[in-house]
């Protein structure tokens, strides 16, 4: 299943060191005006090689889209594109076609197909999700026609915390720094530590903070297909992903209820709420308050020093990992956490189009 | 989209107030044997009025299997089956037919739907999970001939939580006292917090931890059917879920990767690894390991107490609920998250028989 | 697979001979005023037992509605119904539990499954039609609401066809005979040949036309979801349909293409088609003229006189039918036509809501 | 909607005289031997100039595979691949901008979607079926595995037919000669009236067989997914497509009962048919016999002369088509039918691993 979405989809494809990586953007509206610089623009906020606390593999990921526009507007049919593998070092990898990174998927993918491609970690590695940025960056601009903007920014990485509410953080400087971090001050300590855990040859986790603006009441599904749900998934299909909470979330668990509803008043005769601890979703539908969600993501596993595995035949070995790699891949997920947020909310508004005649 | 699942699925309809609850499950592996006391056991875990921490509508809950089981076995084709609502009290809900009950999904379903059945919540009740029930009984019966065990409990309430692992615990107590906490010690404390809070007309939250037993390697997809992906969107569709996290969690990100890697080992002839930070999980696919995860639910929203509100036409008013309601979810909430594990888990088992000729 | 439709849908369970026939309706669009006499009545067309030229099998084939509807009106929630069965004679059956009947499902149903409810011919009797025909009164209903309107008649049985056009035929005398062919003359011929072969334990086919006058131009997909490409997986679906065309199918075929084009005209300020030998589908995608098409349904295996076939394994013996059957599926099927149809244009129809934002 | 199939897919994309055709084959089964060279075999088969009753458009339809493979094998991982457009003449197109060419999509795309990519035909030309024939030609592959072979061939232009079975045919002559039919005598007759439509500016239509043999019993769903519905939708889904049959098909309906059922034989110890009236598929589900299909194809709607027809304001007008056009298009459409019945097979073969734990 590489395919996310029901009448907005993307199937993605592609290897680390394949020829390219792509795939088909399919239900996209018709006659939205696409500007491509925007594609590109979100495809350089993930690109590698775009500061020094991420990998040094060098990519320009120029993104060629090959159908669906017609004089720079979607045509309602399916968007292919691709973006060509150019800096692949496979030599680096081939001391491991035999063994199993710990806490990769080398060991699962041989243990699911009988076979896999090892290079640069193949259909596992991260660079999978070029094509989640581009399908998003349609997303975004589809969203933007109907007023809906999502943004997203690295709120912890290790225990460093932004200790501010994202209502009073300056969500247009998110891209001001480096960690994608809006909150300065912050900002530089996350860079600090991540260089210190690079230097150390480790790496270092963290939260990012998605917010959706915008978003009318009305999107998502009662039953299975509760938006926050289908955000769940979105987010936790990213590589590294390892949690995902809206709203209150985890911490909501201590408070009585009494603490946590969201009262409802009429403000400029609209029904609003007083309060958002419901983070914009209630029973699975979006409420027309500003959506709230966190994803935390683990410490990627390749560190650059010596681990213990086993290889294919389970004996012990050691293993030094080469190949440039991040030592936090939070800077350049924030653009994935986006553009997964993008295609989970076009896909929910347009389905929402469907439910009365 | 009332559907959950691929090649295994339920469909499931009903109402709190309206003649039955029911479904159809599709894609049941043929020639099954199936106890139907396993089905009404699960059933009767989940059913209201069993103690004096969950809410008092007595309801029996007995499920009329209508197809697909032919001399007790399954026959491969689809399993319909309903459960009769019996003691619905519509009239207590008459007061908020033209009233926003706060963070419940009145005001979004209005927003949506243009139309709601205020009865008891309607569809937004959690009634709905009875299917789930269902279904999952029948995939915990399937999973059970390939030595698959799935079993979820409370591991917070509130403030109070289990201070043990999960592998220090006696998972046959879960169902041994009326939180499903399998540490009886914590398990008073938790009944005691819940106790009070609904003396006080409130409601309280808390975590339940779904542990999965005897999963082979090779469950879950790579890119979007991630297998911690689809747990996720199983989870964060259960009422009054907010949070989902597997192996490590939110925890992890304050973690070095070195800290975090699970070294692979060879053990009695198999690969194996020597910790299981990721949580039986990696790359998106199931590497062997017991799969651990934690799902956090919010405090429910419907106290016995006054609130502040609006009608539909905005109109500020105030709300004291009538009927009988959970002042904790959680007990009730456990068979939820199992079955909803199962047929996460028998859907992923099935996919994985067709990766190869 | 027992689910057919994507926006609106229908998922479908029940063995001829178990507790009831049934399923789940999801997508129906909300607020949509119905009829349950209507739906009632839909059923009525398909029951055994309305005439001499059908099954003598008594059932009333009441519908239960179970969720989905408040006041008489779409929630836009899943709507659940189940239709008990009431006249089975098993007994009947037990003779072919260890046969194989000559060009049924009970030797597929076997090597498929490995087990099979060989009681009425279990899941693979027409009475799963009753779920479609409970679907697509659903679906006309909603369709009525925006001028759509589907009927099907009997054009041929053996070899008695209607030897007029469509349009030339009053397509309100369907339900006129018991053939449910709207030229009483021709409807008279095709009554004396299926009496005069039924008196001989035999069986015979024919055709049913479709015909959806008020479709509007735009519905369908371009390239795998073509209109009548969703038609045919609909038609062919339905229990002993062997063949589809549409507009001038197999027919046209010899003529040239001069002679096949539909040419463009201006009409009353509307563009419309001087023919209509495309049947009102363009590209896949509806034009706005009439869809027509038509549906071969084989003459039906079950015969009441001797067959050779062999048993389990593999003896060659000697089969007579009891039990009761219809000597020609026509009459009863044409409702199920026009169900399948109006499930398949009310889909088309809420998918092409969102082709724009 | 631009994928077909559940289990193993194809999502395509690509217009006429846009950069590139393409499409993601997912769901290939791992550790299949791949070549690249029968795959470049299956498009040499339907490229356009092959021969003079084809298109003179010049294309050498190249694929380049882009993901998926690695030392030659499939790893279970999405396919990407491109056929870039080469010989695409535009301003050939320009007059059409805002006119509907009669019996063409020009005017349903514009009525669905407000845009359309005129240039070729845009989406709606053949060319979208190259990423078809890639898909169908891994499956083959896949196929050739299990010992399923799939052919097709033209067994109809205008009024001239085969007049041999399927089974006094030799099937490894089907390339033998431009017009893909195996009678040499019969192929010679159809390439002269070809030849004498063409010169007439006119185009014809035909029917293609379709022979699959070596599909085990078991393959196909009960209900809706009957193996015949979805080779139905299969083959509509072709361009040009305007009926489909299975076994006796419609010629069936003249026929009783008695002479169409298909009496089960034990032979070599193992149950088969007497005859194959069913066409390999009973109950929508295979029987081990040959499946056998006949597809319709219309006479394509663009003539070399001159056709009435309206602009986009509905003004009358006429139109003579530039550009290289098929006067028929069976010789190129039998490999699109063998590769849709190709990819329609695995994805049933690949479910059918799913009924049984």
């Amino acid at each position: 299943m590489n395919r996310f979405g029901n009448i907005f989809s993307v199937t993605t494809f592609g290897e680390s060191h394949g020829a390219a990586i792509g795939g088909v953007i399919d239900g996209m509206p018709a006659g939205i005006e696409i500007s491509t610089d925007l594609i590109q623009k979100e495809l350089d906020r993930r690109r590698p090689g775009q500061s020094d606390i991420v990998t040094a593999r060098n990519e320009q990921d120029k993104v060629e889209i090959l159908s669906g526009l017609f004089e720079n507007k979607t045509t309602g049919q399916p968007i292919g594109f691709i973006v060509r593998n150019a800096d692949h070092h496979s030599a680096d990898y081939s001391n491991i076609k035999d063994l199993y990174r710990p806490s990769h998927a080398d060991f699962t993918y041989s243990a699911k197909y009988g076979i896999r491609d090892y290079r640069g970690g193949g259909r596992s590695s991260a660079r999978e999700t070029i094509s989640r940025v581009v399908a998003g960056a349609f997303a975004k601009q589809a969203l933007k026609t109907v007023g809906i903007d999502i943004c997203a920014y690295t709120s912890q990485v290790g225990n460093i915390t932004v200790n501010k509410k994202y209502t009073e953080l300056d969500l247009t400087a998110i891209d001001s720094n480096d960690v994608r971090c809006p909150d300065a001050e912050t900002a530089d300590k996350m860079k600090s530590l991540i260089l210190d855990v690079k230097k150390n040859g480790d790496t270092i986790g963290g939260i990012i903070t998605g917010i959706i603006k915008g978003c009318p009441a009305g999107l998502g599904d009662p039953a299975f297909g509760k938006l926050h749900a289908v955000l769940a998934s979105a987010m936790m299909s990213i590589n590294a992903a390892k949690g995902f909470e809206y709203g209150m979330g985890f911490d909501g668990v201590t408070h009585r209820g009494s603490e946590m509803i969201d009262s409802f008043i009429s403000k400029d005769g609209k029904i609003t709420t007083l309060t958002n601890h419901s983070g914009g979703i209630q029973g699975g539908i979006s409420n027309g308050q500003d959506i709230t969600f966190r994803v935390a993501f683990k410490p990627v596993a390749t560190l650059l020093r010596e681990v213990r595995t086993v290889d294919k035949d389970g004996n012990a070995t050691v293993l030094k990992a080469k190949g440039r790699h991040d030592p936090c891949v939070l800077p350049r997920a924030v653009p994935v956490v986006e553009a997964m947020a993008a295609i989970t909310i076009l896909d929910a508004w347009l389905a929402n189009k469907t439910v009365k005649m």
